[in-house]
């Protein structure tokens, strides 16, 4: 993750929690404590790189990690210990977990959504359906559960779902008018839904094809179709009760918006060593 | 919400997804199209008051509201409409929906626990388990589901925890201290974890009495010790199943954390009326 | 306060101040020396955090107070001492002395008003008559001179004034409206003028209530209606020339707008050591 | 005042007020009022382009001034009113009233102080000695006034003190060391506390020359030493009240730094035309 | 152009050049004045988006375009119309200029490297050679002027050069390495130097293979060991001098780094249509 | 540079190049390596404090300058050393050389112009041509070069063109009109086109008189129209090609935009010291 930007999007969040600062915390005295950070369930552990930075910003208390990302735990694992103010440790608590927990629960699901789906020729990504102003984060817990990451941004590359190829007059017509835009770093992916199209999409020189809303084996014919040098992707209805069912289908990923959109939280705890005395 | 903040953060996510720009939607026509929000399952609509932001920040399209936040909508209901340039509106969909999809989740699980819970003499609230970025908006949406929102930030009340009351050396000598702190719109509540607590935080005058990870029979007991003017909180360990076991157990609230911090998001599509035609 | 908001705040005031940087300092040689902030009268000092993140942004000189805030000082007392590169303790000065005067005036003010007073059964609290973008700072400074702090923005509590009854239909009618609104944190406070508001505001269950305008005999008589559990405040047109006349009113707030909002600043000024010699 | 940085300081400030939205505006009904903003004292009138921003930032309320700034009003006077939804004007009352009171007293001082002198052949002027985030405001507000403003920051001009002299080697070498860096549009001032010195920043070609804490009468012998084309500046203990005896002493400019360094805010209250009704 | 980026980047740009505002204008009289930006030689026009953004921030005048982005004009082609506030016109008009020079330069270049080449199986596009801050304008004008745009940023594609390759331990390895990082949308190029390298570069499944500094004869004979799906790139040492000599040399892309690196603006002067009279 | 600024400018410009981080570098091994900044053509070097705040806020690399900003250097000239974590330095490379090339570009063609000029009577000045967002650096890389800064921005001074004395009536108008804005570091500078308006100016007392558009000669006649204490500018048309024709012309001062409008950059490389080895 940039240092920077993740530096500038921990500070606003901090600020969001303390305001004008963290009155409860006034009530303690100051000394310095350490604490520690324990996953109460299992899971991947995603965002280690957080807490460190979060208590930077605040002054006076370090992190440690005890486990590095895409480290798998069991309950009651220790994955970071702070130490520090005892103010300020509390003043961080929130925000870190509410980021780690989240996080590790991203990387969590990908992990396990890779186990299920047991073909590891074919790559689990995510879309654009993350948490607006924490794509950063989330992108960034998909590749530590063993994902890739799809599109960043509208900018990272041109996707021509069906109102692009009604718009241009068809699937070849669609791609000619994106390469025009596309310069060597940017690919074209275009969502299908015939054979048909998927043929026009062959013959245009698409980048990528989408299959969008099949089944395994209508994906396992149509995969045919595509010569080696052209990526493929399922998408659409592909959920970890149907996950396993895709394997041996023969595309390059299998995109997963539940990933980033429905999050089951990792239970991670903050766990003060000995109660704060006067 | 407060518009500008809104209209800030929005600016924000609207960068944050497109870049410089959106590559794809420049494969479109520029024609006006029209499309529709659509709830595809059923919930509790939060968020009216987002796409319109998004859609004049960006320039050339409107939004309209076809029911009112607060909602209790069905599966197949048309949520707003949207007219405009269709690149513009394209370009602004996955922000609106990635929120939408969000806040309305929170609210429909909200309205979900007031029902479950079925005592409107104690009120939900929510708290500090929000996504990091994103309070404003989860804030909002438990008070449209019908909840209440416990503390917005450290800076919104005094909580005195554990820690606390063993660095100042009990309940009472912790509800001293905090006294001085609070002026007249500050609140000051303190988690009880024994009938003796609960008797000290009585006696020093606590506003909120917490009680923390108890049985609703405990509870029950323990509010008896608890005169009218002071509120009481059950909180800890409460999910959806067990929920309804606290009907009657005389508390003034009950905080849920998984409300804001496990969202199961709502199902909205964006449908467009009619294809793009160049 | 809040150290990564005082740390943006001032990195906001530096570069109004400084622009492109200090013209005039670049016709100093680059030496190491030592200066002084010396109280030109006496007052309560308030603001020592803020010196030594201004040295830090601007990065080769340090900054370490000589007493803690809320130290009352004599004049020509040294309140602090800093040392470092010439060029760079110029190009702060004026920013560390316009702030620290105007929160030691505050803090003065403050203290003062506590000591007219003459009874601590009663607070002094503020108001949101703050400078716009230094509220940071004006509250911060009034709990230093020994006060304590009304709202610190819109959302930190819910004011109901004659507006707000007469809207509703009545004191009780408004103060059921807002318990809808209000959650375990948040204090409803409401104005009043008459005696019946008054019996109207605690049978309504008011957490605070105002009287407004009105003269210590009025108060002393109205304070009679209030149960000891709800908290009273007077406010409007108490000065420092008639706060004495309200010791013993009974009420638990006192509220003073003109503590911030006319400030007299503490005389402080920075010597240097020495000339600079080249 | 720049129009850009208007908008954005007053975004900035209205979030500072509002957090995440006024709870108490939540309690009024949504209904269209009129109010006036009222001199409750005699003034001269400062910030009339501030309501506009506020209200089209808040979205549906307009602000008409009713004076324009600079206009001297007696108490009484409305200087400007405001129609719109009533939530949204009471949400932005105080930070209106917050800037106008500061800006107008600035003003007011201002033109008292020109008033006083009474001597229009010389410029009252002000200093850095501003507000940290309203220089741009508060320089502004002396303009209204009657006065011009000195320095706006640390890169808009040379100012040799004491300490520059000292390290150059005296008067000409500083001055000689000043021009290397000074372009076509920045001026170089000298601070002068002796005869000697004057002379020795006239032989140099200062741009002006500032007499610093001296009495009327050595003002007026040494600026018979300074010709024409130069400009002199008294500055350094003066108040209102020996404002008058610098009348007649010939330099071109007198610094006050009580213009905005201890602000008697004018007295500006929000009427609204009659009670808001549900 | 991302229109939420664009104004936020253009507000930044004003507030650079006006500061607290545009003193020389305040001489001028409040007169709605028109005027025109002439073309002083001829070029391709770039940025007619960005004038209507600055004269809306300002707030009284309007920009309308006269000719479209990518028109070729000859010399004293007038491009846009500004009417409004005179006032306005002049605040705005140094950074209206300041852009729409440099991005018609930009454009302006491109189009005569791609006439200069006179290879249309060609496509002419940019680097990262940008100037900081204006990434979104410089891309920007490389595609008016017909080229395309490389990587936006350095999360836009991989790209393997000779340190990534020697700590890899070879080209194979990068490529296996890289591949583990790609998702469906982000293409990995690498940087040949010899032969050897293309076959293995090829082998290994490049995306994209980059000759890096060879003459059009070498370039001619690796683009033969390229199969028709895997993109080529002639980058290094190309100028407008020798670039006519790579026409026909067979790769897809040509990457010219003076393009944003070393702009010469168009001339474009800003005429107001008669004196701006009292 | 105001390090402040300085610092938040990188950070912005960093970011827009990383986006969520650079994905080459991840195929990077994490080891300490060196590398070298070297000028591969002649110049005088600028920016040097620019490297160090990028690798600062990047996070595990150091850069030490081994010239000094000011320098003329030769072609193959180290001029700079970074030492650190591979992926870190390789992170900050591009954004280190775009602005250390064009500051360097701007100082050469400075000391190019006044090495041509060959009169060091007359100073060499820029003008506010420069790249917006860019401006703290060019004003900064002009005065390395040897040249002084003109206006900073609009609020630096006030400059009066033909607009200005049209709307005013005539230049004595303009001057006086402009004197009643201008505080004691204001200059006020004037346009002439005709000798009639250079005896204007001087009778009216404008402090910086500019020959607009005139030759060597014209100017060398009008400047006897101009007592000393007034500075003269000559500007408009002047290149380095007849820039050394004004040598003697008895100006204070030559504009050039060229400076900072045309910026032939510096060619500046950066060179790891071995390749990065696993």
């Amino acid at each position: 993750m940039n240092p920077v930007l993740l530096r500038q999007k921990l500070s606003e969040f901090l600020t969001e929690d303390l305001g004008f600062g963290d009155l409860s915390a006034q009530c303690l005295p100051t000394t310095t404590v350490s604490g520690q950070l324990v996953a109460k369930s299992a899971g991947v552990v995603a965002g280690q790189a957080i807490p460190p930075v979060i208590y930077s910003l605040l002054g006076d208390a370090d992190y440690q990690p005890l486990v590095a990302d895409g480290t798998a735990v069991t309950a009651g694992t220790a994955i970071g210990r702070v130490t520090g103010e005892s103010r300020t440790i509390l003043a961080g608590e929130r925000v870190s977990l509410n980021l780690m927990q989240r996080l590790s629960g991203i990387a969590t699901a990908t992990a396990q959504a890779i186990a299920t789906l047991g073909d590891d020729t074919i790559q689990i990504v995510d879309t654009r359906k993350t948490m607006p102003g924490l794509r950063l984060f989330d992108k960034y817990a998909v590749t530590v559960g063993g994902g890739q990451n799809h599109r960043l941004g509208l900018d990272h590359g041109i996707m021509l779902k069906d109102n692009h190829i009604a718009a241009a007059g068809g699937v070849a017509q669609a791609i000619t008018q994106a390469k025009r835009l596309a310069g060597p770093m940017m690919r074209i992916e275009i969502e299908t839904e015939t054979q048909a199209q998927v043929r026009a999409a062959v013959a245009a020189g698409a980048d990528v094809i989408m299959f969008d809303n099949q089944t395994p084996a209508t994906i396992r014919h149509w995969q045919q179709l595509v010569p080696a040098h052209i990526l493929t992707e399922a998408s659409g209805g592909i959920t970890l009760a149907n996950l396993a069912s895709y394997a041996g289908c023969g595309v390059t990923f299998i995109s997963l918006g539940y990933l980033t959109n429905a999050v089951a939280p990792l239970d991670i705890s903050f766990v003060l060593e000995g109660a704060v005395k006067a």
